[in-house]
């Protein structure tokens, strides 16, 4: 579909592109030590194209399950009828990922930023799939409910019926480095420490990830890409619509983080992640207070004052296992602290 | 300070105002059948002088309290004074509640609407007080800490430091119905389905909120005026500041609402009131997909999914016992249902 704009070009190394097969994708887990399907040096423009979940997990095949909802068999991506026949290992969750990639010079309690250049459909549908046992009120619905949402010809919406438009705001709902070694292999259902299934739709082009990095390279996966989505993503799936995601990478040498983090132009952000929507909640609180005192040079009474009086907590994801609070600062707020200048999310030193 | 605006005057009819005295106002106690202090017709508009409890609950008194912190005498509330000597009743909060009023033919079932026309300043200066056991994280500091916020004189912003402004933001941290007989005499600390502590940040001038009715009379109350915090209000308190809070009450016959309602010209409010994150959660969800099923007709199916791909769910307040997570629909989304009418927020017909 659509390309990278110019405008993102400028400056920045073409991006290398890195296609979804079995060689570079598989079922949703994270082992501690995988090997890179990709290596890139720091400051490195990559494009994923990735290929989202559904259609892949069903007896009958990608091309029968599209058909069935409307969809000509010339519009199933090929990558998906291909990673459909990889066997699904225990314990995986349902997302096709993509990766990983090696960043060289990436070590463990380093920071890789992840700058989100471009997130670009790949197929002109997505799909949204409810039901029993699905999301927040998993006892409200007797039926599986699944419905394809065609976008519009200028990508500026979903039509939901009614005249009701779901705007497009596409983000990739995994991104993620290798886990720590004691966490062990871990399905990429949960999100943790080490980012995954966050499914914060704010992190659209020209927003920036910071994941705390475990292992040597860090070992970058994307994938679940979202077409549209509300904080919550209450009813268990997004649009669940195929994209291709441009992205560079640099690494802090030293941000030491402990969960993640992120901005776009005018919010810092500070996740909580845990299973309990409370314990989250501390945790996004005590990162937004750290983050003003590591970072911004606060006292701890005016750090957590300042969290009381300026930051907003959302719930980004409520479905997954463990659940994302995210702690949101304007950054007007914080500009005059630095005269103005651009606002350091992280520690450490860019490498 | 200020007055309301001319522009909110025109066509309603001039506010009675409610003075907070011994005789009008107590410490934070709902109990099921109280006796009014005002009785209003239905469209009445009300201007309620509250006070913040800040200074009042100590043992110096309020005027030794703000000298201490730098305020003159002559800029202490006279009211303030005379509500410190009321005796404070076992399980009460520490708030200064003024009300009830009663409104002529609210009855059980009934739904209140509460429209906030204003909320003005009635001294210059708020106070934030943080420290051990306050908020998400008791544990964080090993002082109590009190601060003094100057509004500036244009009334836009306090100076936190730094050149950082906190955005001034007025609204009254309890608005209330007195609660069913079944709850018995309850603490106004925690919110509840009759309202109450809910400390959202968004019933600003020019928003609505719906409450329940309980009571013959609906007995409103209102106090805990803030002037400014973020969702979550996670460091305990909000900026507190008395102010004078103007509304206009009306009466929908048979809304039968289970937990508060609000909007403004922009959103859609639902809230979900619970001791637990994740069931605040639930409940919010729930009484999206209610609301989205009873009032703007869709079939459960498409109620939960317009939840979880256009309503945005954050938290209120997660430090009063219950904690309120409010669910928020864009109205932009909704209208085209109604061919661009206004949205209906409650059943039932008004009165």
């Amino acid at each position: 579909m659509s390309e990278m704009p110019d405008r993102l070009r400028d400056g920045l190394p073409k991006p290398v592109v890195l296609e979804t097969s079995r060689k570079t994708a598989g079922w949703g887990l994270f082992t501690p030590h995988p090997e890179p399907v990709l290596t890139v040096q720091p400051g490195a423009c990559v494009t994923i194209k990735t290929v989202s979940w559904v259609g892949a997990t069903v007896p009958e095949g990608p091309v029968a399950y599209f058909e069935a909802l409307g969809v000509p068999a010339d519009q199933v991506l090929p990558e998906l009828l291909e990673v459909a026949t990889i066997p699904r290992p225990e314990g995986s969750s349902c997302h096709i990922l993509t990766g990983p990639i090696s960043i060289e010079g990436a070590e463990p309690d380093d920071v890789l930023e992840v700058r989100v250049l471009d997130v670009s459909p790949r197929v002109p549908y997505g799909v949204h799939i409810t039901g029993p046992d699905c999301g927040v009120l998993g006892d409200l619905l007797e039926r599986r409910s699944t419905r394809l949402f065609r976008l519009d010809p200028e990508q500026r919406f979903y039509p939901f019926g009614g005249g009701i438009e779901i705007p497009f705001r596409p983000f990739a709902g995994i991104m993620a480095v290798a886990p720590p070694t004691s966490a062990g292999t871990v399905s990429a259902n949960p999100p943790d420490r080490w980012g995954g299934n966050m499914d914060f739709r704010d992190l659209v082009a020209g927003s920036t990830l910071y994941l705390p990095v475990f292992q040597p390279g860090g070992m970058f996966y994307t994938g679940d890409t979202h077409g549209a989505q509300g904080h919550g993503e209450v009813s268990q799936t997004a649009i669940e619509h195929s994209m291709a995601v441009t992205v560079q990478f640099l690494v802090h040498k030293g941000g030491a983080l402990k969960f993640p983090r992120a901005e776009d132009a005018d919010h810092v952000w500070c996740m909580g992640i845990h299973e309990d929507l409370d314990e989250a909640m501390r945790i996004a609180n005590r990162e937004v207070v750290d983050y003003l005192i590591a970072v911004m040079g606060m006292r701890d009474d005016e750090a957590y004052r300042f969290s009381g009086l300026l930051a907003d907590f959302k719930v980004a994801e409520a479905v997954n296992g463990n659940k994302v609070i995210v702690a949101e600062v304007h950054k007007d707020r914080l500009r005059p602290l630095l005269g103005g200048a651009d606002l350091p999310v992280v520690g450490g030193g860019l490498h």
